[in-house]
């Protein structure tokens, strides 16, 4: 993966520029004998109707598994992130007390499911009324709160972990880090998945953790990871999710809308937390 | 390891109680089969010239290995520290950049050590001019500075690691993990043994570190540990640590001290960074 120096996991987009996004399309014109019209694939490639793209960035997926979207999401770049981050980093056993942050989006949703799936204890914290409601009752988390009506975050989190934090998965970084942290078990695991709250600024500008002393005395793991470190284990990782699927335990939610023009809105929606699902744009023909 | 709720994982000192330490002495009467008089033993018990210890708190030391005191540093709670939290939690590779703080600390020391002779690079920070000395020309470092003559931390880690750092064996946390951060490499090992710079404030008086999104960027593990967490592995350690003892490649330092009183001394000394070397109190007849 290409890292850039200020901590954060892609490059900034740069003005002028087309952007890039992980993106699935049809093949209109081949020249190159791997790929023939008409299959369906994927890759991360420029936002736009028609993409010109080597053939080595492009994987030709089943959408006899699931449409072509999923791939996108569901047994995507988030499905890989979130299993490798849970299952791998987080190391997760029946009965461990989990959070997860940012617990809506695109990655969030399926570590939830898998924690239950794992035998784990759920609670997640997501950004408005209407998402709590879609983790509960949708994607099965055994409790959710809005973290946005919670004015203590610590006492927020000691209330929904009475027995204390395992695992947390941690989408948004900041002050509901540190808020985990005086919550914190022994021996608990912290998968760093990403910290939203601390991208757009310069970083001496960024949140100071003031608590990371709990990491010593609870002898605590935190562990920054990205999916592009588990590509090997794709085959593990497509085989258990697949399986997940076909049993009818993992749910998937999308917010799909329509066209390049709504790129940027659909862009900020994963800022300002007004996206329900994982942001889809469908371009081309409509579906 | 008994948990204290501000992060430290020794609870403090409470006024009018008997302050223990980890202690050896040479048994002077018995009512337990299985220690003698004459017996030389190691615990941690209470700071005194005298003291009725439990059995159970109580081993056997072998000093044809090692001279008595050697069990409070050399191969003893200093020694399991920096041999459990380098080489389990380190995961050090030949080549390896590796920074240690507090290098020429009682577990700082040993790290050092063991790093040459794991086939690292290493480098060490210290808060005189005379251990810096000690760490370049006693310990074989390969290189060593005074962080108080340094005005910018992260500007001096630039120049001493200009492949960047591998492994940070961190004893001091705040300021300089965060200068630590800026220069960490791509799957870099962060051992959390202690952070002495951060024990003495109520937690929101501490250092809040804000550059903990390079953790994600570059995939850095960050782990707390304590050497109680390996007791199962003792013997492991005892014959890696005696067989380099008797091949000259460890070498270890004591600032000794005579007598009770000394022992308010000797402990400021840890945290005011007077002493040089692992403090040690005789107590009892001189040496």
């Amino acid at each position: 993966m290409k890292q850039s120096d200020d901590g954060l996991y892609m490059p900034s987009f740069q003005l002028n520029q087309v952007i890039r996004s992980a993106s699935v399309g049809k093949v209109v014109a081949s020249a190159n004998p791997a790929f023939e019209v008409g299959d369906i694939v994927s890759g991360f490639y420029q936002v736009s109707e028609y993409a010109i793209v080597p053939g080595g960035g492009l994987r030709k997926i089943d959408t006899s598994v699931a449409k072509p979207s999923d791939y996108l999401g569901l047994l995507g770049m988030p499905a890989l992130t979130a299993w490798s981050g849970f299952t791998i980093v987080g190391e997760p056993n029946p009965g461990d007390e989990v959070f997860v942050s940012a617990a809506a989006g695109s990655v969030g949703m399926l570590v939830g499911q898998l924690a239950k799936i794992k035998g784990c204890r759920v609670v997640g914290s997501a950004g408005s009324d209407q998402k709590v409601k879609l983790l509960k009752e949708e994607f099965g988390f055994d409790d959710a709160f809005n973290y946005k009506s919670e004015t203590d975050w610590d006492a927020a989190l000691a209330r929904y972990f009475p027995r204390g934090i395992d695992i947390y998965f941690d989408n948004v970084g900041g002050r509901m880090l540190e808020a985990v942290l005086n919550n914190i078990n022994m021996k608990a695991r912290i998968p760093l998945c990403g910290m939203i709250s601390q991208y757009n600024q310069e970083w001496k500008q960024r949140f100071g953790v003031r608590n990371l002393l709990n990491l010593v005395g609870k002898c605590v793991k935190m562990e920054g990871f990205m999916c592009g470190q588990y590509l090997h284990r794709m085959g593990e990782f497509l085989e258990e999710m697949t399986g997940y699927i076909k049993e009818g335990k993992l749910k998937y939610k999308e917010d799909v809308k329509e066209g390049l023009d709504s790129f940027l809105e659909a862009f900020n929606s994963m800022f300002s937390g007004d996206n329900l699902g994982k942001p889809v744009i469908y371009l081309g023909p409509p579906q």
